[in-house]
């Protein structure tokens, strides 16, 4: 059977070796890229659903709009203006199921074969994959613990002229980088500059430790004249509520979200109306800020735990930023010592003791830094991840 | 903002036309292309999700695996061998957000802009839009009363060696049309002889009025040897339980399967996990049979009505197969007595009278049959039926 030429884009064995990986029972596990099962309001969500079908039958269960079901359009819309983006309209926004569809219908809407993207390096594994299915050529723009450095973006956007630039500004997948209020200024005024598209991929903005982040560019863009017209925004419940809910979101300029939603009619009708109406109860009941807070107080002690741990385990041997919120510790392995400093090769010594991570390379569209790892701290406990983290030890130690 | 060339292969126009006629408020429509919401078992749904989370709480809010969650996998090759394809694994299917995404997976698998797809003439709208994003050049391979013309379907086939065949056997949409037993082993056979995969969609194929209808082409399959190679087949929850829920699956030989679940990935991950689960349990408790049971008797008794009423009302200025199963009548204005013979007119008048409907012509790929109509006795009672169609044949009658 012949496939479409745009398969021989992706290359998958990466993905699958990490899942090797992440396949051991018995282990523990720093490599998940997803929430703490166990702290699901399972409760809230059950009488969410309930309330979904005792109310409006017919609608959790018909067909619904292909923009969303209006009712969680406006409770998203509340969401985010309780986040500062306090001018967004529901009409400005559509649902999709998950973030991950945001990404694949700004592909189809946007990406010509040979068309250049900006992303991060590193960036979100998925993000890459989508792209490249749609043939895009992906430009890797250097970061640091604040997040991309504009200047070096600027210097790409001017040299590449890509169809749109890629970020994760807050707490992203893996750097657990906070783009800086200054860098995120920039990053609209280059928007406007270039005018060239900006998508704000943010599912994790939610999960800060201490003082909120600065505003995300969404919210930002209403003091950066022009920027709102070049600027896309995909939001998420998956990391907050439940990630198997797939209730995500796309906001981008008028003519953007309307070929997004054309593309979405052909790709999956709408999302689940099921799962909408149910996370609009859930939302217009107000039990997220309570829900958020307990999520945030969790994190945050796990994040600081795997943080002292790795500075007592593993010393000058690990180079990392602690998090400031998300679920990512990202830490770059310094040969201090000489100490191992591949990445691959220290997942593979530390499955033999007992704990998985992710390497980073993969994470890079180009030139990976193999020296690098990803330890997500969100779905072990404190006593686990300082076990963890001694496993870890023991491997950076001995083969 | 420049937008990806594909969008242009879509021409929406005659979508949004559609669109405008059902939104007008009090007429009794004919247009939808869906199930009646009062016929939604809301109780059993209900008790489903609720065991859903009271029993897996984890697994049905979690992140799943892409290919589906494996008790709905093992569901849904139940539910298909007890329809006759008793031979189908867990692991040959996977599940879609809808069936919707199993044509997406399917044209993002395997379309190359400028590639050929041969599909009935008139077929699911959707269906030419989806796969025309990926730069599909359709083909329309004509249709009677019993479903697609093998002999035109081999010429074709022959003449232009597509990428693929896609076909709604059973009680097609529009058509409504049932593919005769003889003609289904024809279309296996021409699968084999011409290496040339056939994709059987099958959504309506459970909505059978009288006697059940020839066995669907995969579990027909089993009997011509070497045809499994080279069929998909989607299937959907949709027509039957509810649309709301997003769940369809599909079915392909392994390495299509494979490519598919890579393609699913990056488009959104996975279906709703939640929805996965509330169906699995519904499925499990053994309620479908009853269901489906008042489905069709309700179903049954209203195309009786509506073929009725179009016999009476409109009398030889009409033409059309009764339905044997589906949703649909697919008639023909014969312009018999100088009556109106365009289906695009008639709709006009009739929105005036009150009665909404859908022209045909939108339908078909290519050649247009401009007295072509479409219409659905899903949503109306009895008493809706024969006033709607009162007021069509005055709408025929008179401007």
């Amino acid at each position: 059977m012949a496939f479409a030429d745009r398969l021989n884009n992706v290359e998958t064995s990466a993905i699958r070796e990490l899942f090797k990986l992440l396949g051991k029972p018995g282990i523990i596990s720093f490599a998940g890229g997803f929430p703490d099962s166990a702290m699901f309001d399972v409760e809230g969500i059950s009488a969410a659903s309930q309330r979904a079908l005792a109310e409006e039958p017919g609608a959790a269960l018909q067909y619904g709009a292909t923009e969303g079901y209006q009712p969680l359009r406006e409770q998203l819309a509340a969401f985010m203006a309780a986040k500062g983006a306090s001018d967004v309209a529901p009409e400005q926004l559509i649902v999709t199921t998950g973030s991950q569809q945001a990404l694949d219908l700004l592909g189809k809407t946007l990406i010509n074969p040979g068309d250049k993207v900006i992303v991060e390096g590193p960036t979100f594994l998925a993000t890459i994959q989508c792209f490249r299915l749609y043939g895009a050529e992906l430009i890797s723009a250097p970061i640091d613990g604040d997040g991309v450095k504009t200047d070096e973006l600027e210097r790409l956007i001017a040299e590449h002229r890509p169809k749109f630039v890629y970020l994760i500004p807050t707490f992203g997948n893996p750097s657990g980088a906070m783009l800086s209020l200054e860098r995120r200024k920039k990053v609209l005024e280059l928007a406007v500059k270039y005018q060239t598209l900006v998508v704000e991929d943010d599912p994790y903005g939610d999960l800060y430790f201490g003082a909120a982040p600065p505003p995300s560019l969404l919210a930002l863009s209403a003091q950066v004249p022009g920027s709102r017209d070049w600027l896309a925004h995909c939001g998420s419940l998956s990391k907050v509520l439940s990630p198997g809910l797939r209730v995500g979101w796309l906001m981008a300029p008028p003519e953007l979200l309307a070929k997004a939603t054309m593309c979405k009619q052909f790709s999956d009708a709408h999302t689940s109306t099921f799962a909408q109406a149910t996370a609009a109860q859930y939302l217009k009941v107000g039990r997220m800020p309570a829900t958020l807070a307990h999520v945030r107080a969790v994190y945050a002690e796990r994040a600081q735990a795997m943080s002292d741990a790795l500075r007592a385990q593993l010393g000058a041997a690990v180079d990392f930023v602690q998090p400031q919120g998300g679920l990512f510790v990202w830490a770059r392995l310094t040969g201090a010592g000489g100490a191992v400093q591949d990445g691959n090769l220290l997942a593979q010594r530390a499955i033999a003791k007992g704990v998985a991570f992710v390497p980073g390379a993969p994470f890079f569209c180009a030139n990976p830094d193999p020296a690098t790892l990803r330890l997500s701290f969100a779905t072990a406990d404190v006593a686990k991840i300082r076990e963890g983290v001694a496993h870890l030890g023991q491997a950076l130690a001995q083969p």
